[in-house]
């Protein structure tokens, strides 16, 4: 038996074991609440899921987001050891993964096979994730004229930053690992202030500049070579609901974006329209309609359309 | 006698005696600028106060922000263990605020009890504050479609980092500790983008979406169950002075939001005014007027309001 | 002959060294559109600056930003030993920067003696600094009626934080190491989600509140005692391109803004205008063209201005 | 296909291609020698035993070998999650060393339930342990005119240190554990020079001053209250064979001490031979016949007797 | 109440709560045999005194033991730092062995100023200490023909190593901090092999070469330039007891060693005996007289005295 | 100029500068009194070096000494980028051993080649070290009765640690780097208490039981499979001067033994003798004359004819 708690509260003491009492109570109720059981499974992790996203970058970049300093006989070496550490490191989060949606799904215990034939696609599509990268490198250093160098874009943009997230992330979501790719998604937003959903369709050659408070959803779908500025919304409209009033979950409900599109800082596209391609989205322009390709939007063109709209 | 300072420079110095002294001078000058004196006490430490944070957060949540994996018979040692630690942590940082406003204050050293008092106080409002936390959960969890689990809402999600921040910050706020209070709302600033002052008052099943860029004012007042997209301000309006032309402080000039109010990405709410419950305000509206429960208010009426005043 | 890629894979392998060809074949085939050459030289280190970064605000801010708890005895040799590891550091990250930059424009090798100049001159500047930083902190406490020291302001702010990273890349950025400036730049954009560009010019008293989303641009010239909120921009207008349609590079095309200017939140300033001094521009306002001393310009006003210009 | 390793060696290059090759050939040969299998299980870990033992010990002495400085009330939290994290991480050493053994011993593997009812029974032990950790304590300080009080003998003493390794190894080489009981003895071996068996037998109030070169063998008996100094060996005699000339392994090869035996420095008992209670032996003596108790043995006497011998 | 220990285990529980109420009858029923009280003092760190002896270590020797590649420029204010840490570290822990010892020993809590007083006298011997040092150094180098340099002696020779932490504890020990000291010895003991007693009076240029096994006790006392080989022993009699039967404390009862004395690897001196200047002493040489200046000890004529006191 | 160390010193002050200045005296003294210059070149590093042994055990036993868990194609890349970056580090460290020697010796700089050509051919023996460290786990695993595998004798037994040690250590030494093989034996001899010269010759197959107080001179020559134990001498004997009374330096002064011998725990073994194939040399023994093959010295006739010497 346990005793101490039972001892008056000396002049020193928090009373711990009265607090810790207390938080078990609201816990179980918690509990109680929600799933009625008592141990949930493990969660996949934002530690470990931050190094396998360092790994596989260092991977894909072994000389500049690897180790400096390699050489050329040593690069396939640590890109192969690099690879095979954050791969085994993925394949336990896999599991994890699995194993929770399973258990909230109340389906059956997942093969650990299941995890490997994940991890392993996903695997095989990294040389065409650098390959897309380097177009995205590309698109910002031809974008930006202060860039002088893709080596610089690589190591100092944010926006780059958030691509390299988001293209690993998008793979893992279309693999059917929603949770993994959301925390992969959550860590560049906290590095950079850029919200991009992993479930997102972005092409070649995308370009963020500046890029705090960029938000993407989930469905929306970007061209080739499309450019955003810092403060861009590409969200939904307020209200997806179906003819009961419920939310519309999963239906497409973000913008389209063709390619060559510029959307300049502040601007707020929502709702299921199309940007035709070449067309440029003023700064704090507020869009819910379509447009034509080719199309020049300033706010106050758009500014006229809402006042139209108002009266 | 120290000398090597009057030698010759060589090709390889930085002149660091120099600028030794130089930055001395700066140092001493701007004392006398201020206070007068020589030794500042030391301030409450960033460092140390996310490492309460943390500690705190995995007490609230021992299976999901603590140790993976714990068995339950394992669980409330773990609590008692990182709550008393934390706890301790928090009362030396308590002690140094006290001490450090008493020296600005030109008040009389604080007692040791004094900030144990605090912290035990604070302390017992840990069951509430993991009550309050479990309905922004919820809330969360039945606001955004996209979210499977409270599980993922409560790891995923920057809105919930940036409110569990804010719960505890704002208890020791209301504790007459408004710098470390601060801190920790700054620590969440960083990590999320989202600005809450620890003086605000926020009611239960509060929900932040992306977040980015979100500001939440000291006089704040929040009721049940609101929700807020990205870069929302709620703030003061430009000129709070009193007749004097001097800044009036601390008089509650930032908007009352009714229980059920949503508030749209990229919203301004501006000066003491009161959003009327249920009421939607849609994105990039400026708003500085009160409105009645139940209103929609989209971007074109307040322009249309605007106009009206522009005129 | 390493002959174990030419096994069958088994079940649990991810086919590590397909990958790593695969991988390879990329890496290469970029290098050829590239530079054409195979090693690359190392670029200056995020994780390197940032101890730099560390260690100068320790020597500029000992008590504070340094080692809390140091007698009087102590603060010089602290400063000095903080000071000469710092610099040693920064040099050889300057070394790295002359020679990355020498071989993309096909230079000689830079001597050592140039990165050794540029680090000592930089050091000379430190006392400058401190007293810009000074007249900051004091701008900060006068501007925010809620702050209650300068030690606070120091501590918590993180537009002190945005501004000590600027002052001390804008003057790596005029000694010509733009590329070190920019990494320390994205240091602070990433911790605070201000985007200082560190060409920009800025005078005394510079404050920034809550900060989230500013971005300053390249070119801007700020006065003494200017005030940003969260999320103005001072950017460049849309099209700054030459008669034959090349963007124009490194050409004046940001605002100026004139001794104690305040701009509101969500503001944005386009092009090379100029901002009267004591002008104060109101939240969410879009202006390109420039104003007049003491104007107040406010949403409804810049607004009617748009109209006008729409029709 | 990996082709760089057909390539021309440069001048900067170790062929560590070349070597990878070798190594792994030395390997596989050395695996054909041996097992004739490809993936040897692990083995249990040198550092993981390390942390299991540092927190057993905190477990065992919480404000001397734990945390310093724990409150009354949080004593028993810190213990209690101290004990869970060590004991869990004893337990997946446990099950592999049983993997282990299964797998040299071609048996079958065992099961998860086999490691933790070992882990549950060790842990059982650990008040008993406790118990005779003090008896050993309170040898050392009455045996040490220098000990100030048992404290410092705790946190001093070498011969302290390598006790608690051993009665912690001894339990689990009782339990069947070979593998990770050697382990722990090592880590004391290493950081004391103190060399015990954790299948020797050693009583109650165990008492070695200064430490360095003691080696107790595997099959010694140590009585109660014995005393031990540097450089004494409890050894088995040269030549343990059976009339094939074959070893004789596992027999009772190594000395008993009956209780209150002291022997001093350098001084080597060899055999399966019993020094009877109370007795004396020298320093440097070199012993290989029993004494009965109360015996006195000084150099010069056992070289008497190696004299007769001798002749 | 804390309800959970008295469920009835699962198959997976270690009965954590079980076992912590047992130790926690252990711990007080110990602590009831001893000191009767609740609350012992905190003791000295093992670990922090780590840190101070490498801090003032790296103050002695900046180049060789502190951090290499200093600048001239930069060596004096690298020292002052480390110094200045050090010191501070190590009054802190002055006053916990202050305290600890006033409580032991029943006397009132000790001032502040008293243990600032003794690290103050400690931190200037310390330019003395590091001329003491030198001269080892010196004889080190002398001593071992393979000596190519001072420095490699200092990097080196686990005998300095040991000296370095002995010159250290013997003047704390001096100072009348014998817990201090003694776990100074201890770390170099751990280190080396090599147990040298703080009490010991040392002369100039001491070097013990290979080193393991070596046990210099209290009261010895060791003149200049004596040089001592592994697993020597200056060691007590066996029975230093008075005519009642008990233990003598602090009496002299190690051996007196004169100028330039050499002992080789394996003696044994005990005994309150002098060894005359220049005497050379045998390898494993068993010695407990005194002997004049200039003898040469072999072990055949230690052994043959010993016979004559054996027949 | 620095003016704080005119100021009168306070109650808390440590005289920091004051012993700053002491010391600096000290040691320009000293360097006066050695090499009379200023800046000393660094020397190799005992952590760096420890880092590079680390790896290159990780190299030969990838799976034990390595990465537990490596699966068998990411072995070779794992092995191959160990490798690379332990050769890289010690290449470093050949680079300052050769300067330091260069300028002890008053040479010319030695080129970068130099030491490449050197880590070069060390690298090249590294598949005949795990050869050679095979045979001696082999000799180990059939010299214990208790040893249940190889694999436990490469993770247990303190001997492997020092022969792996010494068998990297003598390559180096061999290829001239006295001091970076003198370090790693000194790493060996700290963890073990065993004390290899990297300069002595071992051939296949060899043994340390226990270890603590070993002793092998530089020019001592193992044969194959010979064992020791603990606290075995292999010196010079104790004049080794020539015919001026100087010091011989690099004689041959150590014992030859030749195979299959096997010396027992405490014997000492001094000068250049021979001890004859399949010799066995026991406990305790004094031996400095050489012994014919299959000889067997037990103390009693080493007394004997140290007796008949004495007389």
């Amino acid at each position: 038996m346990m005793t101490h708690q039972t001892t008056a509260l000396t002049n020193e003491d928090f009373d711990i074991s009265g607090i810790v009492q207390a938080l078990r109570d609201v816990r179980l109720t918690s509990l109680e609440h929600r799933h009625r059981k008592n141990k949930p499974p493990k969660l996949p992790s934002r530690k470990v899921l931050q190094n396998v996203v360092d790994g596989l970058s260092a991977a894909l970049f072994p000389n500049r987001l690897g180790a400096p300093g390699l050489k050329e006989e040593g690069v396939d070496y640590y890109v192969g050891f690099t690879l095979d550490s954050a791969l085994r490191e993925l394949n336990s989060q896999i599991q994890l993964e699995l194993r929770y949606s399973a258990d909230t799904d109340h389906d059956k215990t997942p093969s650990v096979e299941a995890a490997l034939n994940k991890a392993r696609a996903f695997a095989q599509t990294l040389p065409k994730i650098r390959q897309l990268i380097d177009t995205d490198l590309n698109a910002a250093f031809e974008g930006d004229p202060a860039a002088r160098s893709l080596d610089e874009v690589l190591v100092c943009y944010p926006g780059i930053t958030a691509i390299i997230h988001y293209r690993l992330a998008h793979e893992l979501h279309t693999l059917g690992l929603p949770l993994i790719a959301r925390i992969i998604s959550e860590l560049a937003h906290s590095a950079t202030g850029i919200d991009i959903h992993p479930g997102a369709t972005i092409g070649e050659g995308f370009f963020i500049d500046h890029g705090t408070g960029v938000v993407i959803g989930e469905t929306a779908v970007i061209g080739h070579h499309v450019r955003l500025y810092q403060a861009v919304t590409l969200g939904a409209k307020r209200f997806p609901t179906d003819e009961h009033g419920h939310l519309i979950k999963g239906s497409a409900r973000h913008p389209i974006l063709e390619d060559d599109v510029v959307i300049y800082a502040g601007a707020t596209v929502l709702g299921r329209i199309t940007i035709g391609a070449r067309s440029v989205i003023g700064g704090n322009v507020w869009l819910t309609r379509s447009v034509p390709p080719d199309s020049q939007i300033t706010q106050a063109q758009s500014q006229a359309s809402i006042q139209a709209t108002a009266t």
